[in-house]
């Protein structure tokens, strides 16, 4: 943020009176702009024992799986935004169960938001963020091929209390460590390939 | 948004291609700027059977009582930023539990997520932004003088919740209809007194 979205002059970055973080700050007109994280709300949709990924027709991550999910939207809720996120991906019309997944990645200020869902018909098809839109079992999850580490961390979980047929929410968060080691392995696994 | 945050030019309201909701656009440095949902995040603070309660000294809802919340920042957890809001409001040192309420606020794009946690020791104060803080057994809520419908829908789940020994997360919407009966039952009140 280089000017003020409210007047158009230069902002300045400076720690308020009464606060204790630097803010954009336009002298001009006396507003204080606030940033704050964005959540990012999707589904896993799962029909049958398997589960519908959507490959990503844009960057980031252009090529790699995904979970269909997406940044909300003003004027809607998590729930509607992840059913939203699956139509305009996936093209797939779910059921929305619970809240399954609270993902804090704290490094790019996001709040992840996955819920359970139920794909009562094996109907879908590609929107135009994604190359591709299929049905995976367990054992056909391309795990070096997934989008981010959010991503795989939702299906670990997932697939482990499949095994014992209960589905907690989860919260965990992904640290700079953790991004910086799911990157690498996939580097390392390309490279090795 | 009048002015683009990037270049200082003027924008204009439009629906960007390839998408279909209505962006602030700047033409000159070719930027959409996209706006999102905050997260207020904050805490149900337990002491025995009480619950402590703030103040607000500040506006909106100047005078009224609230639980320990407010807006989530970059680069922290939403359990984070709860135990943040509840040690500059309330001067209390929480132990975070559980996600207990996901609130969608649609009308305002808010997103609360409030934590059931426990206060060890009843040490607590006035933070800049409350007047007093207080205790409260469920007889002593000032369910009249409750700040915000969030609040008063938290704490009658609580309460509630309490009775069977069960905490499941809610998660639940505030629609506009909600807020109006929940600022309308306030003026009657006063105007009863
Ligand atoms: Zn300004
Ligand atoms: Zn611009």
């Amino acid at each position: 943020m280089n000017f003020c979205s409210d007047c158009g002059q230069p902002v300045r970055v400076g720690i308020p009176d009464d606060d204790n973080r630097p803010r954009h700050i336009c002298d001009h007109c006396n507003t204080i702009h606030y940033q704050n994280p964005k959540i990012v709300a999707g589904t896993i949709p799962v029909y049958g024992d398997k589960i519908l990924l959507c490959k990503r027709a844009i960057e980031p991550r252009h090529g790699y799986w995904t979970l269909p999910a997406g940044f909300m939207e003003n004027h809607e809720t998590t729930a509607d935004a992840a059913w939203r996120e699956t139509w305009e991906e996936a093209q797939a019309k779910v059921n929305i169960q619970q809240l399954y997944m609270l993902i804090d990645t704290t490094v790019i200020s996001q709040v992840y938001m996955i819920f359970l869902a139920e794909l009562p018909e094996p109907i879908f098809s590609s929107g135009p963020e994604s190359l591709e839109v299929e049905l995976f079992s367990e054992d056909e999850i391309p795990w070096s091929e997934l989008a981010f580490p959010t991503i795989e961390k939702t299906l670990r979980c997932y697939f482990e209390d499949r095994k014992k047929g209960q589905f907690p929410l989860h919260q965990c968060d992904i640290s700079k460590e953790d991004r910086d080691r799911f990157y690498a392995a996939e580097k390392q696994a390309q490279h090795l390939s």
